[in-house]
């Protein structure tokens, strides 16, 4: 392993292979996961491709662990480093090389932040919708690599759904070019598709064309208060079945708005409520975003709302939005641990998932929440620890965790919607696949990266 | 491979394994190609899994070819078996299992028509958008296996899009089920989205969820006309910059449209013209739709419309379609020979590709036009022979075929937008694809089809 790190410092040109030095890139070690962090042998920052297709080389030569890293912003432990091994790092390439604005389409490198593009775009009157939570400092290269969503997922779909073209270097040193410039393309496998969401194990993406729409000319949003979860999930059934598509529906339970009140020291605008419902819509027209508003608050009344906020300016939109982002930091601040899950169901189970929540309740020493995207049924599902000591606390959080997720999997649903599997998850594999379907993982593994080099030691 | 047939007669419970005879079969030979049929061995009519598992096993030991065929109506000889060897005809697998209206979701079997699960689930206010033009008569089996798309996929996508759950069984014998009712799932490698596509060469289809959308309130057409197809698709990027995203984009070209008003014997209500633009726009509220309207009548105009045809009611825009409906069938009354291709490039590069076509047309004996999905920049290209003798209609199509293929790609297109590559198109991989690309896609063929029983001899 050593072998190749050394052998790399002397092949690739100077001040691209930087050996770790645990002061400055202590931020290399880890991600936005609990998983342990772990450090690198060294970190290198290609310039070009041959400097990639040369580290892989390298790293296949040596068995090199090499991790590929966007801006580290992953959830499920993804890019946390092998001990010794190389991080690729690729927040360099932060070009959007392309706005085509004639085909409604993007080219962009790896390393440009979501939100980067998102703006570039819309000044275009284009639009990029998926929308991760982080994504003013996650890269698209990660949210390729994970099929990252967000709340705007429910009327747009997810970043896979945007991916026209890849281009990169498999593990086995191959260059690629898959998809393109083109919307409709049925020739050969779906290697495409393979590659989003495979989490850094197959190949090293380089370049992305991605899908854009027109920008929604009216956008409206809609907060709405419920005594419980269970009937803010009526409510949203009851809106999609009056035919509704909203762009996003956001849950927040009555922990999480506890929380965000007291984080914020704002208990007067953000009201006492057993769960919010976030609502957005769009359309063509105003008209059209007016009645669809209009049969929301319909459906909110008959689904006893206790406060319908239509926020009428921009800042009260943000300050709506705001209780949503502020969730995670708000919990954090409430709790000495905290572990977070994104566990996905059949969109109607999830007022039966809440209710299987409040029956693990028991404890005033651990506590377990929910927020997210109602619509899609996937749920960012939250234990707090309140007062266990460290050992009490692991223990319990492996149980629970076991549960949660075994009971999104016995109701139809994954263990991950949206964060991947990584080192977090690797563990429950077995709750959704069969052993044939894992070796059908790891021959698919093996085909593109017969050495392992590629993030080893994550789920596959 | 005659032993695979007579061990399956054996093996199978009566009435499951028909011999094939040419007189009752000969549809079983054949698809919408014009591919060469060939004569299967034998028909299997599997009753449950278990029967396609024995025939699997059994193809498996004999290395006898399976073909699997839904309804036939493929494009590409897809389902042309090999001679000898099995036909798998999943026709009678045509329950619509399930329209789950909660979730917008509906689980079919692979025999059913897409028109009728369509129909099916309009009924309950929910849409199922992809709509090939064979949708009366093809089934969802073999639109999953093709990626179908059809006009309405410029808005809403491919077949792909749709499909959230697939069960069966792979070539090696193994059953699966991959993904579910959920919208979100990112655990493990897409599997799915390689089968999507993947044309009957990795694994017999037995289940599919299916994703739906609320049936759209508001639908209205256009009809433009304009004196070239050039103009017809400058029209169609200007209302695209204008941010109307329509369903559909239909162009037809001058040959098309003589045709049809030949073919119907309707000169009167069908105008002369160079090139017809064919819209639809939906939307949430009437409002919404007229505002759509009125900016593409403002495009029209813009770009030189010779009419402006807004049906209005819907025998009106019945006929409207009929004209696109009804070319594939008026070209054939008007040759000898037709070879249809469905190239795709940048939307953008529909023009330069119509010079291109216009500049091979120099001979009144052969003929080549396009008609299609201008919005997706997906054409039927079509070659007609209008008075060359066999052999030499022969040679000339292939030199056509060729020279039309490769200046797809050169623009960055593909030699399929969604008929596949199958039996037709499969000498012309090269022009898409490294001999890397293709190693892989035998490596991926090997892992789950390692005796190369299904569908061998088409692309892979």
């Amino acid at each position: 392993m050593r072998n190749g790190v050394n052998q790399l410092k002397t092949t690739l040109p100077d001040g691209r292979v930087v050996l770790f030095n645990q002061h400055e890139h202590i931020a290399y070690t880890q991600d936005y996961s609990s998983a342990t962090p772990e450090n690198p042998g060294a970190i290198v920052f290609p310039n070009d491709i041959t400097d990639i297709t040369q580290t892989l080389s390298v790293a296949n030569q040596n068995f090199t662990p090499v991790t590929i890293r966007g801006a580290g912003t992953g959830k499920s432990g993804g890019s946390i480093p092998n001990p010794e091994g190389i991080v690729l790092a690729m927040e360099r390439w932060n070009s959007i090389l392309e706005i085509d604005e004639e085909n409604h389409m993007a080219v962009v490198e790896p390393g440009v932040l979501t939100k980067t593009l998102q703006d570039a775009v819309k000044e275009k009157g284009l639009f990029y919708p998926p929308d991760p939570s982080s994504l003013e400092i996650c890269t698209l290269g990660g949210n390729v690599a994970e099929n990252a969503g967000g709340p705007s997922a429910f009327k747009y779909g997810v970043t896979g759904d945007y991916v026209l073209g890849l281009e990169g270097v498999w593990g086995n040193g191959q260059a690629f070019s898959l998809g393109g410039k083109r919307l409709k393309d049925v020739a050969g496998y779906d290697l495409k598709s393979l590659l989003v969401g495979s989490e850094g194990t197959l190949a090293v993406i380089t370049k992305i064309t991605l899908k854009l729409i027109p920008y929604p000319h009216y956008i409206k949003d809609l907060l709405l208060t419920f005594n419980t979860v269970q009937e803010a999930s009526r409510c949203l059934r009851q809106i999609i079945n009056s035919k509704v598509q909203p762009v996003a529906a956001e849950i927040m339970d009555r922990t999480c708005i506890d929380a965000v009140r007291e984080y914020s020291k704002d208990s007067d605008s953000i009201p006492d409520s057993g769960a919010y419902l976030l609502l957005q819509c769009d359309g063509f027209t105003l008209e059209s975003v007016d009645t669809q508003m209009k049969v929301m608050k319909v459906c909110a009344k008959e689904y006893n709302a206790q406060h319908i906020m239509a926020p009428q300016t921009g800042k009260e939109t943000d300050s709506i939005w705001a209780l949503r982002r502020n969730i995670s930091e708000s919990l954090k601040a409430l709790s000495t641990h905290k572990e977070s899950h994104d566990i996905a169901v059949p969109p109607n189970m999830i007022p039966n998932y809440f209710d299987y929540i409040d029956s693990l309740n028991t404890r005033d020493s651990i506590k377990i929440l929910a927020y997210g995207h109602l619509g899609d049924g996937n749920l960012h599902v939250n234990v707090l620890n309140l007062g266990l000591n460290a050992e009490e606390w692991f223990d319990e959080k492996l149980d629970l965790e076991y549960e949660l997720l075994k009971k999104a999997v016995e109701m139809g649903g994954s263990i991950t919607g949206e964060h991947g599997i990584g080192k977090s998850k690797k563990n429950y594999m077995d709750l959704m696949f069969s052993a044939t379907d894992k070796l059908h993982f790891k021959l698919i593994k093996n085909l593109f990266d017969p050495n392992n080099i590629l993030n080893p030691g994550k789920w596959i």
